[in-house]
């Protein structure tokens, strides 16, 4: 039996058009490829959201190997700006293009063409997982959530999880993700009085409230960072109001906060202090300050050890380079692995992910392989 | 002969739908009028704009009494709303409703019937000037100004002026207005560079600059007021950016600010004031804040004296009520006329103007006709 290409297989899967939330054969072709390697597969949809599922081996094995990825990808954006076919996956002076390429059909493929050739090749005293979702660019609530809730309820387990997200940002094997730092959203609404410019007095107008509520967000240096991570940010992404008449004073304004934030904080750390500052801005001005927070994702960890240790010995013994273990960069289904066992992520380099050409070192691709490959060994062995 | 009615007058006015910057047929119905009483009439009209200049008696006469309004009224608004045809001029429990029934044909009707009519019965030892503009509510650039232009082309000129607008609050009366603040906008622009949420650091959010700067403006006092004016106001309109990505740190924001002045300012003064605190958060944040600015029109005042007492005198003798001499609301077009002689403004009550079912009490009409009468009497006696 021959091994697995893993270039051809990322080919055959950019060419599926699996943009959120279309599953575009992807995953039907995923599932095809596991079952003749004798995986066990099951399509874990949930509310028009397709996911499969993935075991080789036994349930309920004493180690469970998972490996956690998506299939479904952004859109193409500018269509005319492409100099190649999104879908088509052509290869031009050692670089495979196309929408997923890189984000990220490649590891996809890497660790289904590892893990297939391993079982084949040596079959593990042990299982591997393969929890593969069509929805993580998405809003990812019918995604890797819902393989964990189905895994949970029917019994499956990882025993820990590699998350194949392009981890890199340059070169082949500098980095590799061990958390994240949690992500929250605050719409912001302040409520003042409409009135006409020229009688300021009989109006309340939102503007300066929501300019001071702004500011003092925005000076504050919410921490200095800690051991594993960055110090946590905070964005004013918008603040938006649609007043076009230059002689009237507005009756609302809306702004939106987005947190970036360590382990020092949580989700409800941070709503008690906007509330705090939202309430002083308001009763300050005299008006009123409504305030919807999201949380995405808190911040989380992987405590640099036994799994960490794993994946950057084999990255370092084929790549020549130590990975920085980092907890870097936006969310990705990591944070909802967490809950389950130990989850780390590591990919190729996701430089052009989300861009007009997105593409890959082809040679990468062969390289993630050959590392997914020495991880399974190393940890059945 | 008999007297003109006003109160018809208006009615016919009203029925002519001059929304700006349509002439409607209102200004070829009062030239009708005003020629048949022996008033020479010449349509000054520039860039599609409709205006009529009516004089009686001698160019160049020793004393020129003037009268200045305008016929154009501002849009219907949501038709749906109103209990009557917006141009009907309905009269209902002793008011006629309509647009413009205040702002101003009643005005414009009330002096044009008053200058008729005393010509005819007591023909004055001066003349007697209408300068009537079809474009008050627009952007104002060819209206009074174009007649004020075409008058010191002519060699036509006014010793002093009456705006006919509405000036009482709530009683006819109750006040006149001897001057107005100046009023001026500024739009901001502060560019920054944008950047994804998760990476701040790559990007400079124009965001905290923008919250920085209108908090300033905002918070700055300008001024406690003065003699005859109000303390200046200045009021953010808007703060807008149009980023929809929660995720993502936006390249720009746009704001506008409204600032009504007094006396103690200037359109330049406080231009550069602007200008100033636009550098100054430009230099704390690292990045550019563009300014536009445009004066609409600077404050002025025609100090209390001779023209404010005989306007004061003849609304006591037919109200009953000493006017306020006020520099209060926004903008008229006495900001124009200021500079050919002194101006004052007094008309009747402007409660509705503007608004849905917008009237005028029927009686009041009959007064302000009377007070105008006394005006020119007392003038020229
Ligand atoms: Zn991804
Ligand atoms: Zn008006």
């Amino acid at each position: 039996m021959t091994a697995i290409d893993p270039v051809d297989l990322t080919a055959r899967l950019v060419r599926c058009p699996s943009v959120t939330p279309e599953e575009g054969g992807a995953l039907v072709l995923l599932e095809a490829e596991l079952s003749a390697a004798g995986f066990e597969c099951t399509r874990v949809d949930r509310n028009g959201t397709s996911n499969l599922y993935a075991r080789w081996g036994r349930k309920g094995a004493n180690r469970t190997f998972g490996f956690n990825g998506h299939t479904d990808v952004v859109p193409v954006g500018d269509l005319d700006a492409w100099t190649v076919d999104p879908f088509g996956a052509e290869v031009k002076n050692g670089f495979m293009y196309g929408r997923g390429t890189t984000d990220m059909k490649s590891g996809v493929a890497a660790f289904a063409a590892a893990a297939i050739d391993f079982v084949r090749q040596t079959p593990p005293d042990g299982s591997i997982a393969l929890a593969i979702t069509g929805d993580e660019e998405g809003d990812a609530e019918d995604g890797t959530t819902a393989l964990l809730d189905w895994m949970a309820a029917e019994g499956e387990a990882m025993s820990v999880c590699l998350v194949g997200e392009p981890t890199c940002p340059n070169e082949m094997g500098e980095m590799m993700k061990i958390g994240r730092r949690g992500s929250l959203t605050a719409w912001f609404t302040v409520i003042g009085v409409q009135g006409h410019a020229a009688y300021p007095h009989r109006a309340n107008n939102p503007m300066p409230a929501m300019a001071r509520l702004m500011d003092r967000l925005s000076s504050h240096e919410l921490d200095q960072g800690t051991e594993h991570f960055d110090a946590s940010t905070l964005a004013v992404v918008t603040i938006d109001t649609g007043n076009a008449a230059t002689n009237v004073i507005p009756a609302q304004s809306r702004a939106t906060v987005n947190i970036r934030y360590n382990d020092l904080h949580s989700g409800q750390s941070l709503t008690e202090w906007l509330q705090a500052e939202a309430d002083k801005v308001a009763a300050e001005f005299g008006l009123q300050v409504q305030m919807k927070v999201k949380v995405s994702g808190e911040s989380f960890i992987t405590p640099p050890g036994e799994l960490s240790d794993l994946i950057a010995k084999s990255v370092e013994a084929e790549t020549g380079r130590k990975p920085v273990l980092s907890t870097s960069g936006g969310t990705s289904d990591a944070r909802f692995v967490k809950n389950h066992c130990p989850v780390v992520e590591f990919g190729l380099v996701g430089k052009t992910m989300h861009q007009v050409d997105e593409r890959v070192a082809v040679e990468q691709i062969g390289q993630l392989k050959s590392i997914y490959t020495r991880i399974l060994t190393d940890y059945f062995g």
